[in-house]
């Protein structure tokens, strides 16, 4: 038996490739008193962690290399050297890319069985309590507000869409691709989808949104906020959830036209926020959360990939827009 | 007797120059039933004004030549065609920058006669109401934050400083030359001052700042929130009040750098304002900012210059930076 692992070959220059990764085989992990032993069932792949790679600013510290790639998964106890966990139980844990990890038992979040593990990595997890908490709490949609989101078929988009539709918002999705526009109205049940690669972007969302925006959920940043930001309503909101369009660069751009002028005439608050401020309250979430799921009222797509040894492949293709939902990495059955 | 009227002669191409204006003289208007004839006693001049006067996005409508140059102005009533109002009576009215006009009887504020008629231009008019609401409605200033102010020796910034240390928090104002750091120090209660036009100025915002910045009041945008923004602390707030690096020039800079990336991880907001929006809470304010100036903790500092002719130089002068406090006209006595 061998542990395969994702290691971080070599920062990348630029854009990230497959081979700033390479695969090792290593002997698995032996837990100590008081830790346990996980084998990886589920990973997912977030754009977020891309910003762990380079050296600006990130929550995520400065960037390594031969180091195991960092990513969430859900897992198995295998052996475990503490009272409260026994072999057989499902917990969600910092992984990593690889087959098997040791984690101390106080780091592990235990998790039911009576549903896909994936959806912990997703609805569930940090993606759906991302779009739940950034939505309702820093965007305040109210009954009848134009809300636009960015990285709309992604995997916190897609829900954020989803929630504000709930809350009797028109909701319009911004991705990338023609085809992705049909599933995001199609699937998703946004109201009207648009490309921001089209070249009539600007006019299309003008025309999308005939009362203006009053929600934008941002999870790009760059020319898209730009564009949003100039058709934003007195006393809209922006959450600032992500900045995909930066991650997988080396040089952040200058912020949009309008800062400060336009915030100051339309009274706009831009707010920034990450979810881990909200951890007293997942628990309350997750059960609304769940509700909406079992009556049908959201739908979480996910998008899965089977093998460990797609990952890097998965999360380059990942940063150039190609996925629906949230990323799924299935690394044992 | 003579209306002496500055007028728009031609609207500015880049900076703004005196003569841009020029100065008439007509006859006295004469009220209608219902209206009310105005002498100016006093008029002030903000650099807000100054965008309205170009084309771009201004909450003051498009620019116009050949008319009087708007402004607010305290002024005696000469002559009534209305019930409430009679020779005598002291007002806030859109003079302009004229010695007389004529108003509908529900344009105009009445004011008492107990105080210098100045401080309704200032600290107890717009001014100082946008300062008080700014900081505390949007900047939430919690006692022992760091507090910094741009545009501090200005109309609206030195009142700031002043809110925030009866706050109990440490100021740092911003302003351009080193004899106003020395007047916002000695005079205006900042703990530290430095200028922006410092070739060090980054590393004396950071040296000012040794435990990062809570609340950014921003008068100005530019390269001088984009310095603020990098030493923000997590969950700080940067009120959006206006942007005096901007009005003077037809083509507006991009925003800073880190929008929206440090906005997210620091979870920073950043919202903008007008002080208009909370017009309903006018008199309480009022009346808690006269108890501070009565009980010595708020001094208003004006900076005043004699005759109506004065005002197209004094307002050049303004936007290059050279007021402290209020910058106020006295038209007549």
């Amino acid at each position: 038996m061998e542990n395969r692992q994702v290691v971080i070959d070599s920062l990348p220059d630029g854009k990230l490739k497959e081979d700033n990764y390479r695969l090792e085989r290593t002997t698995i992990p032996v837990p100590a008193d008081g830790e346990v032993l996980c084998r990886t069932l589920v990973l997912t792949i977030g754009a977020g962690t891309r910003a762990g790679l380079q050296g600006s600013a990130s929550y995520a510290g400065a960037p390594k290399t031969n180091i195991v790639m960092n990513g969430t998964g859900v897992a198995g106890v295998e052996a475990s050297l503490d009272d409260d966990f026994a072999p057989g139980d499902l917990v969600v844990c910092a992984s990593g890319w690889q087959d098997y990890s040791v984690h101390k038992a106080n780091q592990l979040t235990r998790v039911s069985d009576d549903i896909d593990p994936a959806h912990y990595l997703g609805v569930l997890g940090t993606n759906g309590l991302t779009a739940y908490f950034g939505l309702l709490e820093i965007g305040q949609p109210q009954s009848g507000n134009t809300v636009v989101v960015s990285a709309a078929a992604g995997s916190v988009g897609h829900l954020v869409g989803q929630i504000a539709k709930l809350k009797g918002c028109r909701t319009i999705g911004i991705t990338s691709t023609p085809e992705k526009c049909h599933l995001l109205v199609d699937k998703v049940g946004y109201d009207v989808a648009i490309s921001h690669r089209s070249s009539d972007f600007r006019t299309e969302l003008k025309v999308a949104c005939p009362d203006g925006i009053d929600v934008y959920f941002d999870n790009t940043g760059g020319d898209i906020l730009g564009s949003a930001l100039f058709r934003m309503n007195e006393h809209g909101r922006i959450v600032c959830c992500g900045v995909v369009s930066q991650y997988d660069t080396s040089s952040p751009a200058g912020g949009p036209r309008g800062i400060p002028g336009l915030l100051v005439n339309k009274r706009i608050r831009m707010e920034g926020f990450l979810v881990f401020d909200y951890a007293d309250r997942y628990e309350a979430a997750r059960s609304e959360i769940k509700s909406w799921i079992t009556s049908g009222q959201l739908v979480p797509l996910s998008d899965e990939i089977d093998g460990l040894e797609q990952a890097p492949a998965a999360f380059v293709n990942l940063l150039a827009g190609g996925n629906i939902g949230t990323r799924i990495i299935r690394v044992a059955q």
